[in-house]
Protein backbone atom coordinates (compact mmCIF):
# COMPACT_ATOMS: atom_id res chain seq x y z
CA UNK A 1 0.00 0.00 0.00
CA UNK A 2 1.41 3.13 -0.80
CA UNK A 3 -1.24 5.81 -1.32
CA UNK A 4 -4.74 6.35 1.03
CA UNK A 5 -7.39 4.81 -1.00
CA UNK A 6 -9.64 7.93 0.61
CA UNK A 7 -7.65 10.82 -0.56
CA UNK A 8 -5.13 9.33 -2.39
CA UNK A 9 -2.44 11.07 -0.10
CA UNK A 10 1.08 9.02 0.39
CA UNK A 11 0.54 6.80 3.92
CA UNK A 12 2.68 5.64 6.70
CA UNK A 13 3.22 3.09 8.11
CA UNK A 14 3.27 3.78 11.91
CA UNK A 15 1.35 2.78 14.67
CA UNK A 16 -1.33 5.46 15.25
CA UNK A 17 -2.07 6.84 18.78
CA UNK A 18 -3.60 4.12 21.26
CA UNK A 19 -2.70 1.07 19.16
CA UNK A 20 -0.16 -1.60 19.53
CA UNK A 21 0.50 -2.55 16.03
CA UNK A 22 1.73 -0.20 12.98
CA UNK A 23 -0.88 0.69 10.35
CA UNK A 24 -1.19 2.10 7.13
CA UNK A 25 -2.41 5.79 7.89
CA UNK A 26 -2.61 8.59 5.69
CA UNK A 27 -0.15 11.72 6.47
CA UNK A 28 -3.77 14.04 4.85
CA UNK A 29 -6.94 12.97 5.78
CA UNK A 30 -5.93 10.39 8.49
CA UNK A 31 -7.43 7.64 7.42
CA UNK A 32 -6.23 4.36 9.22
CA UNK A 33 -5.80 1.45 6.98
CA UNK A 34 -6.63 -1.94 8.55
CA UNK A 35 -5.48 -5.36 7.06
CA UNK A 36 -6.76 -8.22 8.53
CA UNK A 37 -6.84 -11.78 8.36
CA UNK A 38 -8.74 -13.42 5.45
CA UNK A 39 -10.92 -16.19 5.30
CA UNK A 40 -10.70 -19.24 2.92
CA UNK A 41 -13.96 -21.92 3.14
CA UNK A 42 -13.72 -24.74 1.68
CA UNK A 43 -15.11 -28.17 2.11
CA UNK A 44 -14.48 -31.83 1.72
CA UNK A 45 -17.54 -33.30 -1.11
CA UNK A 46 -18.37 -36.80 -0.81
CA UNK A 47 -20.10 -39.13 -2.92
CA UNK A 48 -20.70 -43.01 -1.80
CA UNK A 49 -18.12 -43.14 0.20
CA UNK A 50 -15.36 -41.23 -2.42
CA UNK A 51 -14.08 -37.63 -1.66
CA UNK A 52 -13.93 -34.94 -4.71
CA UNK A 53 -10.53 -33.40 -5.57
CA UNK A 54 -9.94 -30.70 -8.09
CA UNK A 55 -6.45 -30.67 -10.23
CA UNK A 56 -5.81 -26.33 -9.95
CA UNK A 57 -5.56 -24.90 -13.18
CA UNK A 58 -3.80 -21.74 -12.04
CA UNK A 59 -1.18 -20.78 -9.83
CA UNK A 60 0.05 -21.34 -6.90
CA UNK A 61 0.29 -25.06 -7.35
CA UNK A 62 -1.32 -25.60 -10.92
CA UNK A 63 -1.04 -29.26 -11.28
CA UNK A 64 -1.61 -29.99 -7.81
CA UNK A 65 -4.95 -31.37 -5.94
CA UNK A 66 -6.77 -29.66 -3.44
CA UNK A 67 -9.92 -29.66 -1.85
CA UNK A 68 -12.81 -27.16 -3.24
CA UNK A 69 -11.42 -23.93 -1.61
CA UNK A 70 -11.22 -20.47 -1.78
CA UNK A 71 -11.91 -16.66 -0.11
CA UNK A 72 -15.06 -15.98 1.31
CA UNK A 73 -17.04 -12.96 -0.26
CA UNK A 74 -18.82 -10.28 1.71
CA UNK A 75 -22.19 -10.93 2.69
CA UNK A 76 -22.15 -14.80 2.95
CA UNK A 77 -22.40 -17.41 5.42
CA UNK A 78 -19.14 -19.50 6.11
CA UNK A 79 -21.65 -22.93 4.59
CA UNK A 80 -22.53 -20.48 1.91
CA UNK A 81 -18.64 -19.93 1.11
CA UNK A 82 -17.81 -23.50 0.88
CA UNK A 83 -20.66 -24.42 -0.94
CA UNK A 84 -20.00 -21.63 -3.62
CA UNK A 85 -16.30 -22.53 -3.97
CA UNK A 86 -17.04 -26.60 -4.58
CA UNK A 87 -19.62 -25.24 -7.60
CA UNK A 88 -16.94 -22.77 -8.92
CA UNK A 89 -14.11 -25.01 -8.90
CA UNK A 90 -15.94 -28.59 -9.53
CA UNK A 91 -19.40 -27.26 -10.65
CA UNK A 92 -21.05 -29.71 -7.91
CA UNK A 93 -23.76 -28.79 -5.63
CA UNK A 94 -22.76 -30.19 -2.48
CA UNK A 95 -24.91 -29.97 1.02
CA UNK A 96 -22.59 -28.97 4.01
CA UNK A 97 -22.72 -30.84 6.65
CA UNK A 98 -20.51 -30.84 10.35
CA UNK A 99 -17.61 -28.34 10.61
CA UNK A 100 -14.38 -30.13 9.83
CA UNK A 101 -11.10 -28.38 10.31
CA UNK A 102 -9.79 -24.86 11.25
CA UNK A 103 -6.89 -23.93 10.29
CA UNK A 104 -4.89 -20.30 11.05
CA UNK A 105 -2.03 -20.00 8.29
CA UNK A 106 -0.32 -17.66 10.55
CA UNK A 107 2.13 -16.43 7.63
CA UNK A 108 -0.30 -15.92 5.10
CA UNK A 109 -2.81 -14.54 7.34
CA UNK A 110 -5.16 -16.14 6.47
CA UNK A 111 -7.61 -18.71 8.74
CA UNK A 112 -8.90 -21.66 6.88
CA UNK A 113 -12.14 -23.07 7.85
CA UNK A 114 -13.28 -26.72 6.45
CA UNK A 115 -16.83 -28.47 6.72
CA UNK A 116 -17.84 -31.94 5.29
CA UNK A 117 -20.02 -31.93 2.45
CA UNK A 118 -22.37 -34.37 0.68
CA UNK A 119 -22.59 -34.47 -3.38
CA UNK A 120 -26.12 -33.48 -3.91
CA UNK A 121 -25.57 -35.98 -7.17
CA UNK A 122 -22.47 -37.61 -9.14
CA UNK A 123 -22.46 -34.70 -11.17
CA UNK A 124 -19.07 -32.81 -11.64
CA UNK A 125 -16.81 -31.23 -14.25
CA UNK A 126 -13.69 -28.63 -13.94
CA UNK A 127 -14.61 -25.24 -13.27
CA UNK A 128 -12.56 -22.02 -14.80
CA UNK A 129 -9.88 -22.82 -12.50
CA UNK A 130 -9.40 -26.46 -12.30
CA UNK A 131 -7.37 -28.98 -15.53
CA UNK A 132 -10.07 -31.62 -13.93
CA UNK A 133 -11.96 -33.00 -11.12
CA UNK A 134 -12.69 -36.68 -9.69
CA UNK A 135 -13.45 -39.04 -6.98
CA UNK A 136 -11.16 -40.63 -5.20
CA UNK A 137 -11.39 -43.81 -2.78
CA UNK A 138 -9.48 -42.91 0.66
CA UNK A 139 -6.00 -45.34 -0.93
CA UNK A 140 -5.83 -43.61 -4.29
CA UNK A 141 -6.10 -40.09 -2.69
CA UNK A 142 -2.32 -38.37 -4.14
CA UNK A 143 -1.09 -37.26 -0.75
CA UNK A 144 2.33 -36.14 -2.57
CA UNK A 145 0.85 -34.06 -5.27
CA UNK A 146 -1.47 -31.87 -2.33
CA UNK A 147 -1.70 -28.34 -3.42
CA UNK A 148 -1.62 -26.97 0.04
CA UNK A 149 -0.61 -28.55 3.79
CA UNK A 150 -4.59 -27.16 5.05
CA UNK A 151 -5.81 -29.27 2.50
CA UNK A 152 -3.45 -32.30 3.37
CA UNK A 153 -4.21 -31.78 7.09
CA UNK A 154 -7.97 -31.40 6.97
CA UNK A 155 -8.47 -34.50 4.54
CA UNK A 156 -5.95 -36.74 7.34
CA UNK A 157 -8.68 -35.54 10.08
CA UNK A 158 -11.59 -36.73 7.29
CA UNK A 159 -10.38 -40.07 7.44
CA UNK A 160 -9.54 -40.51 10.35
CA UNK A 161 -12.64 -39.65 11.86
CA UNK A 162 -14.29 -41.42 9.39
CA UNK A 163 -12.52 -44.47 10.56
CA UNK A 164 -13.00 -43.80 14.42
CA UNK A 165 -16.96 -43.43 13.30
CA UNK A 166 -16.97 -39.51 14.36
CA UNK A 167 -17.39 -35.98 13.32
CA UNK A 168 -14.61 -33.96 15.19
CA UNK A 169 -13.71 -30.73 14.44
CA UNK A 170 -9.72 -30.32 14.66
CA UNK A 171 -7.56 -27.17 15.16
CA UNK A 172 -3.84 -26.56 13.47
CA UNK A 173 -1.56 -23.76 13.60
CA UNK A 174 0.54 -23.88 9.91
CA UNK A 175 3.18 -20.67 9.44
CA UNK A 176 2.99 -21.07 5.76
CA UNK A 177 -0.20 -21.66 3.29
CA UNK A 178 2.32 -23.51 1.04
CA UNK A 179 4.70 -26.36 2.05
CA UNK A 180 7.40 -25.33 3.95
CA UNK B 1 -12.65 3.27 -1.96
CA UNK B 2 -11.98 6.21 -4.44
CA UNK B 3 -8.55 5.89 -5.22
CA UNK B 4 -5.74 3.01 -6.22
CA UNK B 5 -3.86 2.13 -2.99
CA UNK B 6 -1.25 0.98 -5.23
CA UNK B 7 -0.89 4.43 -7.48
CA UNK B 8 -3.18 6.51 -6.31
CA UNK B 9 -5.20 6.76 -9.63
CA UNK B 10 -9.30 6.93 -9.87
CA UNK B 11 -10.99 3.21 -9.11
CA UNK B 12 -14.20 1.85 -10.61
CA UNK B 13 -16.10 -0.46 -9.01
CA UNK B 14 -16.98 -3.24 -11.80
CA UNK B 15 -16.69 -6.86 -12.15
CA UNK B 16 -13.19 -7.34 -13.57
CA UNK B 17 -13.03 -10.29 -16.70
CA UNK B 18 -13.52 -14.06 -15.27
CA UNK B 19 -14.94 -12.49 -11.95
CA UNK B 20 -18.49 -12.66 -10.72
CA UNK B 21 -18.69 -9.81 -8.73
CA UNK B 22 -18.03 -6.22 -8.97
CA UNK B 23 -14.93 -4.81 -7.19
CA UNK B 24 -13.03 -1.64 -7.10
CA UNK B 25 -10.29 -2.11 -10.06
CA UNK B 26 -7.67 0.43 -10.83
CA UNK B 27 -8.08 2.11 -14.76
CA UNK B 28 -4.28 3.04 -14.59
CA UNK B 29 -2.54 0.07 -13.11
CA UNK B 30 -5.42 -2.58 -12.91
CA UNK B 31 -5.09 -3.64 -9.28
CA UNK B 32 -8.12 -5.54 -8.40
CA UNK B 33 -9.08 -4.28 -4.36
CA UNK B 34 -10.86 -6.99 -2.87
CA UNK B 35 -12.94 -6.24 0.36
CA UNK B 36 -13.45 -9.46 2.16
CA UNK B 37 -15.44 -10.53 5.34
CA UNK B 38 -13.33 -9.62 8.77
CA UNK B 39 -12.78 -12.00 11.90
CA UNK B 40 -14.01 -11.03 15.41
CA UNK B 41 -12.11 -13.35 17.94
CA UNK B 42 -13.96 -13.70 21.24
CA UNK B 43 -14.07 -15.31 24.35
CA UNK B 44 -16.82 -16.61 27.19
CA UNK B 45 -13.83 -16.42 30.40
CA UNK B 46 -15.26 -18.31 33.06
CA UNK B 47 -14.08 -17.78 36.87
CA UNK B 48 -15.49 -20.10 39.43
CA UNK B 49 -19.08 -20.78 38.08
CA UNK B 50 -18.92 -16.52 37.11
CA UNK B 51 -18.70 -14.45 33.45
CA UNK B 52 -16.16 -11.73 32.40
CA UNK B 53 -18.15 -9.02 30.82
CA UNK B 54 -16.95 -5.47 30.05
CA UNK B 55 -19.31 -2.63 29.42
CA UNK B 56 -18.21 -0.55 26.51
CA UNK B 57 -15.98 2.62 26.74
CA UNK B 58 -16.40 3.30 22.65
CA UNK B 59 -19.05 2.96 20.38
CA UNK B 60 -21.29 1.52 19.04
CA UNK B 61 -23.22 0.59 21.79
CA UNK B 62 -21.53 2.75 24.32
CA UNK B 63 -22.45 1.78 28.12
CA UNK B 64 -23.63 -1.94 26.76
CA UNK B 65 -22.46 -4.78 27.46
CA UNK B 66 -20.26 -7.77 25.79
CA UNK B 67 -18.32 -10.42 26.10
CA UNK B 68 -14.32 -9.71 25.28
CA UNK B 69 -14.47 -9.93 21.52
CA UNK B 70 -12.29 -7.63 18.63
CA UNK B 71 -11.27 -7.97 15.01
CA UNK B 72 -8.26 -10.47 14.76
CA UNK B 73 -4.84 -9.13 13.81
CA UNK B 74 -2.74 -10.67 11.24
CA UNK B 75 -0.58 -13.68 12.04
CA UNK B 76 -1.66 -14.66 15.52
CA UNK B 77 -3.86 -18.03 15.53
CA UNK B 78 -7.61 -17.82 16.27
CA UNK B 79 -7.23 -18.71 19.73
CA UNK B 80 -4.15 -15.93 20.23
CA UNK B 81 -6.72 -13.40 19.53
CA UNK B 82 -9.75 -14.43 21.73
CA UNK B 83 -7.19 -14.73 24.46
CA UNK B 84 -5.22 -11.25 23.03
CA UNK B 85 -8.63 -9.51 23.03
CA UNK B 86 -9.61 -10.47 26.81
CA UNK B 87 -6.22 -8.86 27.77
CA UNK B 88 -6.62 -6.22 26.04
CA UNK B 89 -10.79 -4.83 27.10
CA UNK B 90 -10.27 -6.77 30.31
CA UNK B 91 -6.65 -6.81 31.62
CA UNK B 92 -7.57 -10.59 32.39
CA UNK B 93 -4.98 -13.43 31.28
CA UNK B 94 -7.42 -16.63 30.30
CA UNK B 95 -6.56 -20.09 29.12
CA UNK B 96 -8.62 -20.43 25.68
CA UNK B 97 -10.87 -23.89 25.91
CA UNK B 98 -13.24 -24.93 23.47
CA UNK B 99 -15.12 -23.21 20.37
CA UNK B 100 -18.29 -22.27 21.08
CA UNK B 101 -19.84 -20.43 18.34
CA UNK B 102 -19.50 -19.36 14.76
CA UNK B 103 -21.77 -16.84 13.43
CA UNK B 104 -21.61 -15.03 10.08
CA UNK B 105 -22.68 -11.14 10.24
CA UNK B 106 -23.90 -10.79 6.58
CA UNK B 107 -25.23 -7.30 6.73
CA UNK B 108 -21.72 -6.65 8.11
CA UNK B 109 -19.75 -9.02 6.13
CA UNK B 110 -18.02 -10.23 10.05
CA UNK B 111 -17.81 -13.85 11.19
CA UNK B 112 -17.18 -13.30 14.77
CA UNK B 113 -15.88 -16.84 16.33
CA UNK B 114 -16.88 -17.30 20.09
CA UNK B 115 -14.87 -19.98 22.47
CA UNK B 116 -14.57 -20.85 26.05
CA UNK B 117 -12.01 -19.93 28.47
CA UNK B 118 -10.97 -19.88 31.97
CA UNK B 119 -9.43 -17.22 33.80
CA UNK B 120 -5.94 -17.64 34.89
CA UNK B 121 -6.65 -16.31 38.01
CA UNK B 122 -9.11 -13.60 39.43
CA UNK B 123 -7.07 -10.40 37.95
CA UNK B 124 -9.26 -7.99 35.41
CA UNK B 125 -9.91 -4.00 35.45
CA UNK B 126 -10.68 -2.27 32.20
CA UNK B 127 -8.79 -1.66 29.35
CA UNK B 128 -8.78 1.39 26.99
CA UNK B 129 -12.40 0.54 25.43
CA UNK B 130 -13.83 0.10 28.60
CA UNK B 131 -15.91 1.68 31.70
CA UNK B 132 -16.30 -1.40 33.52
CA UNK B 133 -15.51 -5.51 33.63
CA UNK B 134 -17.17 -7.77 36.09
CA UNK B 135 -18.06 -11.07 36.88
CA UNK B 136 -21.93 -11.89 36.82
CA UNK B 137 -23.61 -15.15 38.05
CA UNK B 138 -25.39 -16.47 35.47
CA UNK B 139 -28.70 -14.83 36.84
CA UNK B 140 -27.45 -11.58 36.78
CA UNK B 141 -26.41 -11.60 33.24
CA UNK B 142 -27.58 -8.47 31.85
CA UNK B 143 -29.66 -9.85 28.71
CA UNK B 144 -31.44 -6.48 28.23
CA UNK B 145 -28.21 -4.24 28.31
CA UNK B 146 -25.77 -6.20 26.15
CA UNK B 147 -24.03 -4.33 22.59
CA UNK B 148 -24.51 -7.19 20.46
CA UNK B 149 -26.57 -10.36 19.22
CA UNK B 150 -23.79 -12.40 18.22
CA UNK B 151 -22.53 -12.15 22.17
CA UNK B 152 -26.16 -12.70 23.37
CA UNK B 153 -26.02 -15.83 21.05
CA UNK B 154 -23.07 -16.65 22.56
CA UNK B 155 -23.97 -16.43 26.15
CA UNK B 156 -27.24 -18.18 25.74
CA UNK B 157 -25.61 -21.68 23.89
CA UNK B 158 -23.27 -21.12 26.83
CA UNK B 159 -25.52 -21.83 29.34
CA UNK B 160 -27.44 -23.85 27.78
CA UNK B 161 -24.20 -26.22 27.27
CA UNK B 162 -23.13 -25.84 30.55
CA UNK B 163 -26.83 -26.76 32.03
CA UNK B 164 -26.59 -29.81 29.99
CA UNK B 165 -23.19 -30.71 30.62
CA UNK B 166 -21.61 -30.33 27.38
CA UNK B 167 -19.69 -27.95 24.96
CA UNK B 168 -20.87 -28.07 21.42
CA UNK B 169 -20.25 -25.91 19.38
CA UNK B 170 -23.08 -23.48 17.56
CA UNK B 171 -23.84 -21.34 14.01
CA UNK B 172 -25.67 -18.69 13.56
CA UNK B 173 -26.59 -16.50 10.76
CA UNK B 174 -27.47 -12.71 11.83
CA UNK B 175 -28.11 -10.16 9.25
CA UNK B 176 -26.75 -7.17 11.84
CA UNK B 177 -24.26 -6.69 13.70
CA UNK B 178 -26.08 -4.17 16.02
CA UNK B 179 -29.38 -5.34 17.14
CA UNK B 180 -32.35 -4.43 14.86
Amino acid sequence: MNFCSNCASPVEFKTPPGDHLPRFVCGSCGMIHYKNPLLVLGCVPEWQGRILLCKRAIEPRLGFWTVPAGFMENAETLQAAAARECYEEALARVTIGSLLALVSVTGASQVHVMFRATLDRPEFAPGPESLEVRLYDEGEIPWDRLAFPSGEFTLRKYFEDRAAGRENHHFAELSSRLKS
